[in-house]
């Protein structure tokens, strides 16, 4: 999903094996050259990440996989999250006499990793007793790929903090008629996002657990071990996955997001209901969601903006001013589909508030007589530590004295959000029926705990939070 | 509206003028870094031009505006359309002794109007008797800009094939409460697309009426001249600016394009209603003809597809590989709304038949029992001369053998058409209506007749065409 | 010579031909890739040209060669000099009724060339006609290569103020005795500079004489016409290409440009002698000048400084900050060479003063106990108008208050210059004993006139200036 | 020197610090743009390295300095030279545990001094006792610099095999009368070559001392340390950059590289004197010998070749092909200096045969009767392990069979080198007749032993390599 770098680094699987790495800024195909991505093709089997920037500096230093060489031979690792308990961590490295080159969790995890207990053998390194050790180091939030040779492991916190799920390649001569097939084709991917995997001519597979240790190598994928939560202590996948990051057609816990969205907008169509005469999205991300509240409420779902071509998305660019920059430019107003009339207004959230104030202008310049605003997700009020891009407490809206009359401070005839309480049943609601019809795949079924982090949203983090 | 290159020459309007001018490769905030846009500002007028290359090929030196130094002083030139009779004036003006230095149209333009007549007075040049005589060399099609010292003359050609149009510039403190105040930001603005306004924080004022020539200076906005049409001939106007081209919220003839467009989908829900069980769009340009579809059948509106982000449009690249490669990776499938149902999906065009194909395996695949499509335009299936880049005939997915079995050569189930009489009556039933209601502005009211280019869905030609 | 921007034109000599064109901005090296090259194969013809901004402003359009279409089919242009008339002839194709779309000589020469008389019959142009027609029109300054379908025209100016040379491509088998000897290889090239020749491989073969119009063909190189220069006129070559600007390995008149360095240097050893230890050079391109005045005087030569790698020339750089930036990093002092010596610096010219007076002040802190400078060219004191960057008249040393007391002003013991009549006698020296020998080419030998163009230096221009 | 990659780090000095880096390939001057270096001032010390590519392989990730988190803070490290026992250090520190995330000795280095014993205070590193430490590891070939936080230490390993040396900042008022003296611009200044200073506006103060840990701070230069070699080990300071790497203007040991150049010359003369009509170079690295040659022998000093301006040094480009491509287009032959003569032509080192071998021919060819070639220095037979980026023992000239007719092979009339003892004569006579005189600084002085690396040209390499 980043924008502001990527890399890949590839293995060619031979004992010893040959890393092949390009790393470049800006989009994936602008980091990626058709030159650069042919001197990557000898391989088999390769790590990939792309970032966008989580402290506002991107440098192609910090770019990942990282990769190191150990006593056992090189390995890469790529990691999406942020790891609570990292600076206690950095210390601990440290004391160690190891000097850390960059400020990132990525190289972090790899020293941890290359860390070799004086009683190892040296030719036949442990790779699950280190990941599993480090793994009782730090509980969350991390989904990793740990490349070694001919071999892949995907891991995923014990909270589950963050996606991970695996699809299959499916041989280009069942996707394509009129394709070559060629055997080669077949394979596995791992994934942040189930959506990934249509572009590449993958199918879904199944999610990696939290907790769990998966090997992917030429033998297949092969579970190795799961590492529990302490007792009592539920699964936390992050919620804003659904209500915001993802694409609409990833599938986490079994179900669509945009299947969940539209559920929020129902259920916010029952806590908040307005009177007015049509039901409009801020697009394309609130769409499902307004979708959703015009079914619920029976009103007409009608566009009111268009979006203008050319201009990237508002909430990953690194710093206010270019996050403010785009907003007059983005959207064109259907002035003639709305003029006379009052509309309601869904928005998936609202960070800042400076997106949606000058739309709700527009709006009424171009002839809306109210314009009402209901945001499918409840306020956010605390920061994330565990990877999301979420802005200072200062900076969050629902922070600042405004907040109190938050509709008039962005021009709205009346503001409402869903709830903590509507948002978790409408998440969950799809997984309890899922369960129920026992049509997930088996590793997933039967025993799953359910659970959620609203960390940003109630300040009840997973984890004791250690400085 | 192109992505292949941009020029901007401003003027500082003093005497003699000043003209400063910046091109560049790519798209505006690409061609135009803050150094290059700084150096412009030295000026109070200035003409702009984006292209899509309708060539294949993008240099920098085809890059408009042009600008030729005259007897008189400079003249810039910035042209959209294409001349009818390019090569016979061509000929014409290279037989008076004049080497041509590019293939463009803009060039021929700027010398023609260079052009002296040898009894002309050097210190006055009469430029709106050149450029009048400019429309008397050549019917369509072009609308232009020139820029001589402190005026720019907004030229329509007879036919009024291409669009113009004039907004005015809002002074920032009646735009935004926080903004300074101040004065200068008031002024006048040009663009084929009335949608630029917005951005930029102007209002829509009026069209340029066919034939007519209009000075904008410190003085303000001022017909100088309607150079008629030939007896009989009516208007022009491109009608696939309404179809494809444009923005939905631009606004042509009085009337938006969006509203145009759910017509269009509403008058195919009448010439080809299908059985199915739910109605979706090709996102995103098909959505209002998919709602109007929607609203006229009765059949609920669904989305099937999301875009995926950070792939460019599909029309205008130069060669076909290029437009193919983006395909696969533009969409992901919304599995869960549409799995087990039968879908009417409606395209806004089908010009090579590239996109639509593999959209529909994408949703077979996903789950879809059957996929109709319904498109709500006629076939293209001739060449356009004056200014659109469609593909050569031999191209168009309508003039090949496989258009006999459209639905089976593209995997559908059924494909419909809109009738051109469909298409006409859906975008004149506006302009009617909005005669009878008289509200438009009093300089395009009364007299005006109606009439649109039809000519790559019928082959009529506005105007005879010159070999 | 040029380092700011350089172009190709080249034509498959077909009929009609196909030209490709590439330019580029920076040295040669930067402006061509190897893909650029590639694509300009298709052709057994083409004209170059590489340029230094002769007015501060570098850009691609100004770039030559220069390409128009005319009625008869393209022609290209490059060209060296600058038109002494240039603003009369702009007045003069702009009254025709052309505009001119840069302020560049080349395109008013395409345009002087493309200018059809109306009786010419229209698919035979006469070349030598028009080009003859160009030379009446304007005297001097040029050396032009005009390339059309399958000839090249190589013209020269009836003063010869700027050089042109021809050579002849020798095939590789006769250079290098382990490469393959292709027949293809034999060819005429063409070049302001002679040194040019060595490097692609080709051989000396001899001047364009003042006012010739050479041919070059297929069929070879032929003279089609020679146009006088009005009666008493002699030839006004531009004597500072032997001061400065030539490559000391070119040939000019005949005669070595090193060798004509090395004479002014024993010139100036016999004008203005010094009581010193040791005599040395400004390297490098003072070092011929600085070895004839130590052979002529008998003083010891040695170096002084070493040149610091890396950084480009002086003199070719567009503004003043740019020249005088690089001083200072440019040279090291080879400090046990002279510490506690007095020294003689050759200098071959002292345009601004800039460069010498940190050298001195250099030398002396590092030890040279007097620093006396001898400059191997007269003082600089008029603008030239021909094409050489020569600065304005106020910025020339030599025409500032500090010019009287110039050895206090930049640091030296004792300044003198090399006289007028002592830098003719050099140069022309070398041509009168050639001419005895009777061993030059017989095109060049004979009747052949000599004069020289040292307006710079004394203010007399071979043609009565326009203005 | 380097060309391929440059680096800066600084470091405001503050408690604790603040670091700013800047990396980028090519040049200094592409490497580092304005707005890179202004991001830089902020701070009063920094490292900079600048770099060659010794493998083949530039990538901005190996490109120096090198900076890590230490437990107490970050250290910056720039290393020239390359450790002989690498791969055994490597191993050392991976068995600890650590990762290297690349393959550069600096990391190593870095990693080597991060290791903190576990007795040591956490608030107090010992950074004397670490770097003691390091050179106790590793007995050559490093000069290096470590920064951390307010300090820079600067260290020549125990043989002195890479240069490293002292300059003094002067303040601007001292060298530009016309300048502002500004307080902040005293300083101190550490550099492999102290040519550097120059162009900076810095003296030459002292060499480091091999074995020398020397301190620079707030509160001026101050030894720490001199670690001693193995008893009976002579210093081993590289003998090839005498020979060929460093720029002539450069001091080592007390002389003047260009003066040792013209001893070496000198004493070519007296080992391999010739018949012939005049000397000369190949410019410009091997005039110093050229003119000592010429001086010994009697014999006039002419110039046979003119360099082209505008390409690059022929040494420091990382592939034969990039080597090899330059050779043609880098001299012209300056004709009518030696057409009919016989010609000794010096040159610095013969590495591979390539470049004299077209520059005799070409001489040939313009008419020389004979060349003859006396080489400055004795053949190189041996690869250098110790930082210096000499071809494969197969690549050497001197290795090849064509050697035994070494004349033949590059088709000279004779060919001649200096014998290794010669050299070694014509490099420490100077160093003897210094000390002899005793003007060097004190600290250089009195019982300081004299000892050359000769392992390229002898095999016998000062440490013994460990495998």
């Amino acid at each position: 999903m980043g924008q502001e770098s990527a890399g890949i680094v590839t293995s060619n699987g031979a004992s010893p094996p040959t890393y092949t790495t390009h790393k470049g800024m800006g989009l994936v195909n602008t980091a990626f050259s058709p030159e650069a991505l042919l001197k990557l093709r000898y391989g088999n089997l390769g790590i990939c990440h792309t970032r966008y920037s989580t402290t506002g500096i991107s440098e192609l230093q910090n770019c990942q996989p990282f990769v190191v060489d150990t006593l056992h031979g090189k390995i890469a690792v790529a990691h999406n999250g942020e790891l609570v308990n990292a600076h206690a961590l950095r210390k601990k490295v440290m004391r160690h006499g190891v000097g850390l080159s960059t400020g990132s969790d990525s190289e972090l995890i790899t020293q941890l990793l290359a860390f070799t207990p004086p009683m190892e053998e040296l030719d036949s390194p442990d790779w699950v007793a280190r990941i599993k050790n480090l793994m009782t180091e730090t509980p969350t939030s991390y989904s990793l790929l740990v490349m070694f040779k001919d071999v892949i492991y995907a891991v995923r916190d014990p909270y589950g903090n963050r996606p991970l799920c695996i699809g299959r390649l499916v041989p280009i001569s069942k996707l394509h008629t009129t394709g070559v097939g060629e055997e080669d084709t077949e394979g596995w991917v791992v994934s942040s996002e189930s959506c990934s995997f249509q572009s590449i001519g993958a199918k879904y597979y199944r999610e990696v657990l939290p907790g769990e240790i998966v090997q992917i190598s030429r033998h297949g994928v092969k579970t190795l071990s799961v590492v529990p939560r302490p007792e009592g202590d539920l699964p936390a996948f992050c919620i804003f996955e659904y209500v915001y990051f993802a694409r609409p057609d990833s599938i986490f816990e079994g179900q669509m997001v945009y299947t969940v969205r539209q559920r929020c907008g129902r259920q916010l169509a029952i806590e908040a209901p307005t009177d007015v005469d049509v039901v409009s999205t801020v697009p394309e991300s609130a769409t499902p969601a307004a979708l959703g509240y015009a079914q619920q409420s029976g009103l007409p779902y009608i566009e009111v903006l268009c979006k203008n071509r050319y201009v990237g998305r508002t909430f990953i660019q690194p710093n206010t001013r270019l996050r403010q920059l785009g907003v007059a430019k983005k959207f064109g107003a259907l002035t003639d589909n709305f003029a006379g009339k009052r509309v309601v207004l869904i928005d998936d959230s609202i960070v800042r508030g400076n997106t949606i104030s000058p739309i709700i202008k527009l709006l009424k310049e171009a002839g809306a007589t109210e314009v009402h605003i209901r945001v499918a997700s409840p306020p956010i009020k605390f920061p994330c530590y565990m990877g999301i891009n979420i802005p200072t407490k200062e900076e969050l809206i629902a922070n600042k004295p405004e907040f109190q009359d938050i509709a008039g401070y962005i021009g709205a005839d009346s503001v409402k959000y869903l709830t903590v309480e509507g948002l978790v049943s409408a998440v969950q609601e799809g997984i309890a029926s899922l369960q129920e019809k026992d049509n997930i795949s088996s590793c997933n079924k039967s025993s799953r705990k359910v659970g959620h982090c609203t960390a940003c949203l109630t300040g009840k983090y997973p984890v004791e939070l250690e400085w």
